[in-house]
Order: structure tokens, then sequence, then C-alpha cells
């Protein structure tokens, strides 16, 4: 089993990531039930704004696409701006939106099939409303949503520490979160991999 | 198998709910597919404020939450006011999360196994919000979300016909949404009958 | 000037409200500068669900609405549950909306020329998707928002105290947003008094 | 008095964006009452990732912040995608907030005074939800609201025309609201002119 994670930090690989920080707890527990993971940092990567599945000369998707096609579970993982999941989180849900007329071999979204969660970290604020609209989203295009697959840390209300400077890898709540988000993940995937969803009613036009 | 919609439609159902419209496009495919459905439309129960299962004399969310306990599928459906889902709609989410901490007998959320979908209604604009607030609302307390689970209609921007008015029931768009949030909910509540979520990693504390 | 309140805590008067006890730095601010402040705890109303002006026998929030024309500036004030406003901050936009199309003497909207702004605490997690929902309802139907109108406390990802409980009363960022939102919106209620905003182009229909 | 218009389509300016012709609207009002317009395509631009004022070797936002700077009135234009503000609208909002520490001669923020309105076009829903995220988050960083600042056009549920495709333009709704848009900038542009809020309460620390 394969487990993706797109990584929308605004910072390339070469600066730490406190979202990268969270997920590696969700990868612990995938390596452990032997699921292998896979984080694209997607600031490495040159991604043009638009809704085609290849947008041409220089558009590095396609080869995460490819890779998103490859797993049964994705990730989103994202901080906090304003609020809110990254831009580069809502890059590359347009871009996955824009490969959803792909087909599966019965006629369904290629996503069908595979099962979603969020990852998200924040100094303060605004987990709950990046998940809401990531969730949906992914849900909206074709992927299965599993119960509690929300796993997010944040501070008090205000600037202060970040996930991997203080506590918050002590945090009882999060630590719970994530183990639900894996757990849910690799059982809802496992289920799906030998119950595919049948094709009546859902096959694309 | 057992659906049931909550309609948060703010008028009682002496009056006619364009959302129950579109509600019954679901329950047709339901009726065809041999699965019961039962709305509950909440404006006419006396459902009081707070966040726990049972606010005492009067309150008559018990007794719907023993139809949520029945269910295999709940279907939210609201309509949008503000670009919002209803303030019963929102009312619903906060009883059904005071009622979230009772478990099933393997120790996981009661909702565990259940698969959850949203349907909407609006003169304009505001569907998707409303949707993602309650797919987000329904997972995190411990629903399963299928695939394109999320239904709805709206008209052009600003006032207008509602969907029962004019010609909303001939959007095609909103056809094939219904047709693939109920055979899609059912798929998953078929699925999760047979297979149910193992606890392991998500049992409440 | 007069400031009024609606706490949309779900609870009733007769118990204490965190929100409340937000909303009463606020209050000392004004009452230091000569603003007469009123709350209204929305949970000791009969407040029906719908969207006129005065829904009947009973309706107690024409006597409400009769305190929001007389304010300069309105702040409602909401707790925050599963990430969102509470549903009774819902039930108060739905029928401000609903009040919206009486007009004042120029035939604006009768919300023109008040400011407005949010109030807001929960344990964790969505204070700014609660104040955004809440300032664009309310800039949507005719208030000025002035900038940095949204105070919130809110405690680290998951259960844990309360604004009251403990420390959040000493939150820097917290009391820095607090002294904004009441110096903001009194200076602008008070450039609105002296300098009305003139109708061309905005008179209702 | 100048205006100026970030237009967030995802299109660079050799393609038509259905959402700088509803801005154009907004332009035309403007230009009847001597207000000076610009519009930045914001895909025209390199725009690194990040939350920093200048992100160093080839980012072009801080020409386009002297701009901000220079203008009175600031708008937000943004196509709907998956119901939501662009990628491109959440860089732009990410960079400004960015910017949001430099400071007046007063010590306040450098957007106390400015006025912001939102502009949104789709084929169809998502466009109050997008408004209300670039309306809080405008008023978050120091802007002004007016009232009724959210001008948009969407279509009818589902795949369809876009705004000047058809007949869009032609719509009632959208006409009002561009007026009430374009006029309420202005007057409290103007207002703001002439009485500055006062820095009692909201100078930066």
């Amino acid at each position: 089993m394969k487990a993706l994670f797109l990584n929308a930090s605004l910072k390339k690989s070469d600066q730490t990531s406190n979202t990268e920080g969270l997920a590696q707890e969700v990868i612990d527990l995938y390596s452990k039930e032997g699921v292998e993971s896979e984080v694209v940092r997607l600031a490495d990567y040159n991604i043009p704004y638009g809704i085609e599945k290849d947008l041409g000369e220089g558009d590095e998707w396609p080869q995460i696409f490819e890779k998103v096609k490859q797993a049964d579970i994705l990730i989103l993982a994202s901080p906090i701006w304003l609020g809110e999941k990254s831009s580069l989180a809502a890059v590359a849900m347009e871009r996955l939106y824009g490969s959803s007329s792909e087909t599966n071999e019965k006629g369904q979204s290629i996503y069908y099939n595979k099962v979603a969660g969020a990852v998200i970290t924040g100094n303060e604020d605004g987990a709950k409303n990046a998940a809401a609209s990531l969730l949906y989203g992914l849900s909206h295009i074709g992927f299965v949503i599993p119960p509690n697959v929300d796993a997010y840390w944040v501070g008090e209300a205000g600037p202060g520490p970040s996930y991997l400077d203080d506590d918050g890898q002590e945090n009882e709540f999060t630590k719970k979160h994530v183990e639900m988000l894996a757990y849910n993940t690799m059982h809802l995937a496992e289920i799906f991999k030998k119950n595919p969803i049948p094709p009546k009613g859902n096959v694309m036009e």
C-alpha cells in the first residue's frame, strides 16, 4: 500500500517544515504497518497556474500526478496563513481538479477508491477551516474521506511557537488525531482495495 | 438499509421546502433500490441550543438521535442563507457533535460505519460552502464521506426562482450529482455493513 | 454613542459565558471613553427561525432589532463549535438579513453608517473562520467593517481551558486586538456620525 | 483618487479574463467620477511563495506593493475554482499580509485609511465564500471594508457560460452590486482622506 503526501509548505525543502514534522508522525505509523510513504514538497516543483492536466513546457505537475495515480492514500499537508490553507495547497487542489476528468477502467473518476486526509499546522487558529476546504475539495473530485482524518496542531491565539519548536509534539489531542488519521486511511484503503466502489450511478459522462 | 434525511429548512412542514424537493429526487433513487427513507423536518421539533445529548424537559433531540443511530445513511439537507447552511443545520451539527462521545460495541464513535451526504438548495450561490461545512463536520465526528455526495441546485447570481419553481428540476448537473450522491451513499453503506472499520487506532478514550 | 453586543452563547444568562467575558474587555474600554454598552444574551429570547422582520406571536426579535437600530456600533459575540460560529449567531445573522430591506431617511439600508465587529472565544481553533463569516455577512447587509475588528481568544489544539478559566485574559495578542476593535469601532462610528455615507449609488430599490 | 485592481485570474493577460470583464464595469464608474484605475494581472508577474515583503532575486511583488501603497482603493478580483477564490488570490493575500508590518507616519498599519472590495466571477457557485475570505483577510490586515463591496456574477449550478459569454452583463443584481461597490469604495475613500482614522488604540507595536 502506498501513501503520498503533498506538502504545501511555502518553503522549499532546504528549509524545515513544521507541517512535514507533523506529517512524519503519520509516516511513522504507516511505516510500522508496512505502508510505504513518499513526501512531495510542492515548493520544489514548477507548478504553473491553470486548470489543465498539462500546462506545457516546464510544467512539473504531470510527474506529481503520476504519483497521485499510484497512491492508495493521498494526504494534503498545509501550513496556515490568514486562517486558511496555503496558496500552494490551493494550487494543488486546482491541478488535482483539472486532472479529475481522467477515468479508471470502470469509467469512474481516477480518484475513486483512493482515500484522502489532511495534516495541518500553524502557530494559531485556522486548522479546521483549512481541513474543511481540503477535505471537501478532495471529496468533490472523487476521493473517499474516512472518519477523523483531520490531524492538526495550532497554538494559542496569536504569534508563538511552531509545532516543532516547543511542546507541540506532546499535545495529546494532536497525537490521538494523528493515530486516527493514519489508521482510518489505512483501514479504508484496504477495504476499497478489496471492495472497489461499484460503477452504478457514478461513471463520468 | 435505512436513510435518514435531516431537513434544516427554516420552515415547518406545513410549508413547501425546496430543499425537500431536491431530497425527494434522492429518495426516489433509494426507493428504487430498496433503501427505506425517512425525512425529519427539524423546524417541527423543539431542539434547544446546547452541546449535550439531552438538554432536559421538552428536548426532542433525543428522539431524532435515535433515528440517527438506526440509520445507515445520514443526509443533511439545508437551504442557503447569506451564502451558508441554515442556522437549523448548525443546530443539528451541534447536537450531533454533542452526542458523538457515545460509542458502538467496539468502542468507536457511534457514527462509525455510517455514511453521510449533503443536499443543498438556494436561489443563488453558497452551495459548496454549505456542503463543505456539513461534510467536514460530519467527517470530524465519525461519518464516512463517499465521493461526490454534495448534490445541490442554485440559480444565477441574485434573487430568482427556487428549485421547485421553475426549471431547477431539469438541471443536468444537479441530476447527475443527485445520482452520484444516492448511489455512492448506498454503495459505501453496503460496503461498510459487510466490512466494518477495524477498531485499531480509532477507539474513543 | 451606543454599542450593542449580541452574545450568541448557547447558554442563557444564568450561566457564565466566556465570550461575554471577552466582550467585557471591550465594554470596559468603551466605558472609559464614554460609549454606552448593552449586552443582549440571545439565548434568553424567543427568536423563531425565518427570514422576516417579525414572525408573529411570541417573536422577540423585533425588540432586539429596535436596539440594533438605536446602536452606532454592533458587536456580534460568539463561541466556537466545530470550528464555526454558534448556531445562535447564525440565527442572529438570518434575522438581521431579514430586516435589511428597511431603509434610513436617505433610502439606504438601515444599517448604513453603523459599524460592526466580532468577538469570539473557544477552547481551540475556529476564531478566524467564525469572524470571517460574521464580518462578511454584516458587510453584505450594510455595516461598515473597520480594520482589525476581530478580537478573539482560543487555546492550543484540543480540549482545554476556556477564556475565563485560566490565563486567557493575559494573552497579549488578544488584549491588543480587543483594544484595536474597541478604538476602531469608536473612531469609525464617530467619523460616520459626522460624515454619513452619501446616497449616490447605494439606495435600495 | 486612485484605485488598484489585483486580478487573480489564473490566465496571463494574453487571454481574456471574465473577472476582468466584470472589473471593467467598476472601472467605468470610477472613470465617470474621476477616479483613476490600474489593473495588475497577477499571472503576468513572478510572485514567489512566502511571507516576506521581498523574497529576493526576481521577486516582482515589491513593485506591485508600491502600487498598493499609492492606491486609495484596492479591489481584489478573482475567479472561482472549487467554490473558492483562486490560488493566485491566496498568493496576493499572503504577500499583502507579509507586508502588513510596514507602518504609516502615525505608526498604524500601512493599509489604514485605504478601503477594499472584491469582484468575483465564476461559471457557478462560490462567490460569497470567495468574497468572505478576501474581505475578512483585507480587514484583518488593516483595510476598511465599506458596505456592499462584494460584486459578483455566477451562473446556475453546473458548467455553463462565463460572465462575458452570454447574458451575465445583463444581470440586474450584479449591476446593482457593481454600482454599490464602486460608489461605496469612492465615498469611503473620500471620507477617510479628509478624516483619517485617529491612532489611539491602533498603532503597531
